[in-house]
């Protein structure tokens, strides 16, 4: 070991730093297969605030760049190591601290599974609503770091929606605490807000003061087939403009129909465009709510509508959505985009997408978030094929620039990462990423936190 | 006129500067009675985002600080004047620009007052819910400086959570973009949060991207008379555990009970501890909603309970909270908190409020938002009293001492401006105040914009 390395050693518990190259090549990744993972010089698993803090101390004394990481479910490589970086995993501090019913607030450390804190609040009649589909892996911590989204965001928005405060520490290892415990508060500027989606380039947060809701009723489904991918987009919009306030609108486009039926014979109709899933939680009221979507559907011209009387029904008409990640991963190696365009701007994403695969010889697969137009178009490309990846990556970075040209976003959930980062200064422009960069350097003036992820 | 000044004069339409005094003197107050104002250099108004460049152009130029102005209904002097600066009043850029009823958003510059676009949107069949008590007067400019509340948070959330992106214009006249028009979006660090709620010190904002709903159906109101006030917090408890979201939850002390009684006959019981006034606007459930609410009154020993069955018993439900400002007015001065609390401890700080008027000698009114445990302790006392004041102002400051020792902050909606500045750095702690500084710094080197409010 280095000097630095036995110094750190040596502030730390027995067993948190861990040093062999094995273990270290187990976290040099994230999910983003794509993206390029660096040398690390070890892995450290803290499991108080304060062995944080000592990291962090060392590591500005040592000019060491570190890198914070959840259960590295990322798809943006945000969480990949750098060379001669300490990744520093959040994993074990793992304690839900408070789930609090009257403030319907909870307060817990980072490394908490999504799932279980989803579960222990449900088991007191409260609801935690982000579910990043990654929910029964990935850590809340790594929830915070990308203000990750999912299939409920459509009616309870994302994870920055429900973060009240954060203890955080930062670069030269101070702790701070930001934000507050009360439903309201304006005192001073929204650091909360702005620590929520850094990717770990600000501060690592060790604790997190979340909101929480009644429990919904579990929700009722509403399954539609249209032969044209336009009245399916005049459905969403249609049923998005009544006050049904749909708790999922999912989409699954022709190719995407078309792997799940192969991945799994569904009865799934293979020359379909277009097929929406969409639910309603709202109680008494879930009946008719996919009654009537289902009617506009219907209306619409869709081919086969089918609505759920119960939960069972409900989950096997949303187990086509399901079943896309798997089935497209049989296909071969994927780069997974992640834009959002303004919903009037949907029919147009999906026909620049289809030029886009014809004109770079691709294949892409496009299920998506619809209610919310943020789309996950994946390039999917035959595995250490060099000539394919290049293509694959041509169409991925034509989809970014499509996406912007629509007035969308190039990254609605799944962060910039490594993945977009040369991509940014086109979404943001100049002075506004200038204005990024400044705010990085005053919480981070050394650089070492995550360096080369997002700016 | 100073040679900056008419070299400004120059560079803006006839018009647009107003430097006699008479008018300058009528926007040196923003609605906070009891802030100093400073002697303002004049007034600009302009009409497009090019004149706000050209303005803190000149302003970092010649080093001037800029005071922007919405409809000054703020409670906290944000938009007070400084000495020497120049006002920049918003209200001219008042153009609805753009309603788009497919992805529910609207395009609005800031001197939109809030009840034209809630009315405009209303019309297309949407709704924006931000609805702070001034939204007849009050612009979105302002709304979002403040980050303005209102009584329908508890359901909808605060103004920020009805922004997508805003452009602004910088200290130093540069104008940038941030956010987006999409529904999702994690591209870079959240400055639309970090400038929403500003008050002005960051930048101006000349355009926002505000998210809009459905409109939902028309509100029932319930309403019911406690003679303990812990019976009231334990129904507010129990029907924010429910799944019915009430779309306001407003409370009267005693004192609130009988200031309003006193002003106009309502018949209110005025030896009555507590009064909540709750809605629901869930359409079809409403009616069940608040008859629900008001069984659970009943329950826990309300001595009078009024459920609505149309809007126009609904209206006349909600009437004592809507004149509770005019009835406080009548009383004299006022010192106006806006503290929040955890609603866990919202017996305590009633209680706590209790024992500082009697040390102090105060009078204390003090009626809510109690859905989100925003309460607005109101001293009151005599005009042109120096003693009364000065003992004012102890109870002003012990009742934020005391939100602060419960959980809580001290302020919930109002904002920081001048009246609570003393307090902020209480709240936050020194890292994080500081923090704050760096970031104001980023934004504005040279303290040009706002000085002296907020940090």
């Amino acid at each position: 070991m280095t000097a630095p390395i036995s110094e750190l050693a040596a502030l730390l518990p027995e067993g948190a730093l861990v040093t062999d190259e094995a273990t270290s090549d187990a976290y040099r990744h994230d999910s983003a297969s794509s993206c390029a993972a660096g040398r690390p010089l070890g892995v450290v698993r803290p499991t108080t605030t304060a062995e944080v803090q000592a990291v962090m101390r060392w590591a500005s004394r040592h000019r060491v760049p570190v890198v914070p990481q959840g259960a590295r479910t990322g798809l943006s490589g945000a969480a990949n190591a750098v060379d001669g970086a300490l990744l520093v995993s959040m994993v074990r501090m793992d304690r839900i601290l408070e789930i609090d019913e009257v403030d319907q607030v909870a307060i817990v450390e980072p490394g908490v599974v999504n799932a279980d804190l989803s579960r222990a609040v449900a088991a007191v009649g409260l609801f935690y609503p982000p579910d990043p589909s990654s929910w029964e892996l990935s850590t809340i911590g790594g929830n915070l770091a990308t203000n990750a989204g999912g299939l409920c965001c459509v009616k309870y928005g994302v994870t920055a929606d429900f973060v009240r405060g954060l203890e955080v520490v930062l670069a030269d290892g101070e702790v701070v605490r930001v934000g507050r415990r009360t439903a309201k508060g304006v005192a001073g500027y929204d650091l909360t807000r702005l620590l929520v989606g850094s990717e770990g380039t600000l501060g690592i947060i060790t604790e997190a003061t979340l909101a929480l809701r009644p429990a919904p009723e579990p929700a009722l489904t509403m399954a539609a087939v249209f032969a044209k991918t336009a009245d399916a987009m005049t459905a969403v919009t249609r049923i998005m403009a009544s006050g049904m306030r749909p708790s999922m609108m999912e989409f699954l486009d022709k190719p995407s129909i078309r792997a799940v039926q192969a991945y799994r014979d569904m009865g799934l109709p293979v020359d379909a465009e277009a097929m929406l899933i969409t639910q309603s939680d709202r109680g008494p009221l879930a009946a008719a709510d996919v009654a009537a979507m289902g009617a506009i559907c219907e209306e619409l011209g869709a081919s086969e509508v089918a609505v759920a009387e119960d939960a069972v029904e409900s989950a096997m008409l949303t187990q086509a959505r399901r079943l896309v990640n798997p089935a497209v991963e049989e296909l071969g190696a994927t780069l997974i985009d992640d834009v959002a365009v303004p919903r009037a701007r949907l029919v147009d994403l999906l026909a620049g997408m289809e030029q886009i695969a014809a004109a770079t010889g691709t294949f892409v697969i496009c299920p998506g978030h619809i209610g919310d137009g943020n789309m996950h178009p994946t390039v999917v490309f035959d595995r250490g094929d060099d000539a394919a990846a290049e293509r694959a990556q041509r169409a991925f970075d034509a989809i970014m620039r499509l996406a912007l040209d629509l007035g969308g976003t190039i990254t609605g959930e799944h962060g910039v990462g490594l993945l977009k980062r040369t991509w940014l200064r086109s979404e943001l422009g100049e002075r506004s990423y200038a204005l990024q960069q400044q705010i990085k350097s005053v919480f981070d003036p050394l650089g070492i936190l995550n360096p080369g992820k997002v700016l």
